[in-house]
């Protein structure tokens, strides 16, 4: 079965509509998705930038904002743009290292949908571990278990091997998509990837 | 009617295939379109960049070249990427003045298809006044004096004026469509724009 490598930055704005559309084209096209949580910080940092290009460049920023309420909209997802920047982008590691316990164990698709979610229509704040555990809560048994679990060595290392290989494959933003060694950038290439992987190039 | 100003950067790689496809898409949703030539070059120094952010960020440069050619291969256009990244982006000021001087006698839009597909398909120099003299002659009676015109004051004072217009406008990049006070950046948002405009939001 072909496959897409959906690789995703819970602090991403237009990761948000990637990972809720995603299973949704997936199924649509007959293609399996591997997904893949990385860290845009150390990719910003190596272009300079100590914070999101949306903050470095407020034109783009204000522009985003816009569009990203637009396409929500289309989407027919729930979407609240912040009254400043203050609170973007959000510290997304603890929540990136979550959903990598989650997809070993299964729910790890639910937990970024609802993080997600959690943090672009209604302003949560996702560096917020009580606001994980209460997002892991009705996902799995022991939500102190999966906190504890991801700070553990092996997850750790795993969301930097991510990282490290999102660099080596040429990634410079989020959402992006890989089949092979072709690569995707952005929720507008979401189909576009699909399509790529379905005719088996 | 309903009308969308088409902003486009005669060096900007995206700006080729919005306007090769930009009339027949306004065709199909009946909606006018004004093209408006303008500069990046200002707009990029005010983010401090002194080039296109295909060099200063060269991972996102190089994902571009390769987007570029799917994307041309899929509207069917003709495209040469370009063995190395020299001669990009080229100097594009005298074309964009001469593009003002088509765009009031009718001529400037065949113009720029033509002044695009050179430039992207052929990788020909669109800073070179021999160049824009060839591309001009099949529209004009006298190319002489339309390159004479292009450096007169009036059209300096328009493209100046164009550029400090889409600043206003908040654009930051090229292609860019607005619809009143509503922005779209780039290629992928040339259907969304017309749509928005065809609804008379």
């Amino acid at each position: 079965m072909a496959s897409v490598d959906f690789w995703f930055e819970l602090a991403s704005t237009y990761s948000y509509p990637a990972a809720m559309r995603i299973d949704g084209v997936a199924a649509a096209y007959g293609v399996s998705v591997r997904w893949r949580p990385f860290l845009l910080g150390p990719i910003f940092k190596s272009q300079g930038w100590d914070t999101s290009p949306f903050k470095v460049y407020p034109a783009k920023g204000r522009y985003m904002w816009r569009d990203m309420e637009r396409l929500c909209q289309h989407y027919d997802l729930p979407f609240a743009v912040p009254g400043d920047m203050a609170g973007f982008p959000r510290h997304s590691v603890l929540a990136a290292r979550v959903a990598l316990v989650g997809l070993e164990a299964g729910w790890g698709r639910d937990f970024v949908k609802s993080a997600c979610t959690a943090q672009f229509a209604q302003q949560a704040d996702i560096a917020d571990r009580s606001l994980l555990k209460t997002l892991v809560e009705p996902l799995v048994d022991d939500p102190e278990a999966v906190l504890a679990a991801a700070t553990s060595p092996d997850i750790k290392t795993q969301l930097r091997m991510n990282t490290e290989e999102a660099v080596q494959r040429g990634l410079f933003g989020a959402p992006s998509f890989t089949v092979g060694d072709e690569l995707f950038w952005g929720n507008d290439r979401l189909e576009t990837a699909f399509d790529w992987a379905s005719k088996g190039f």
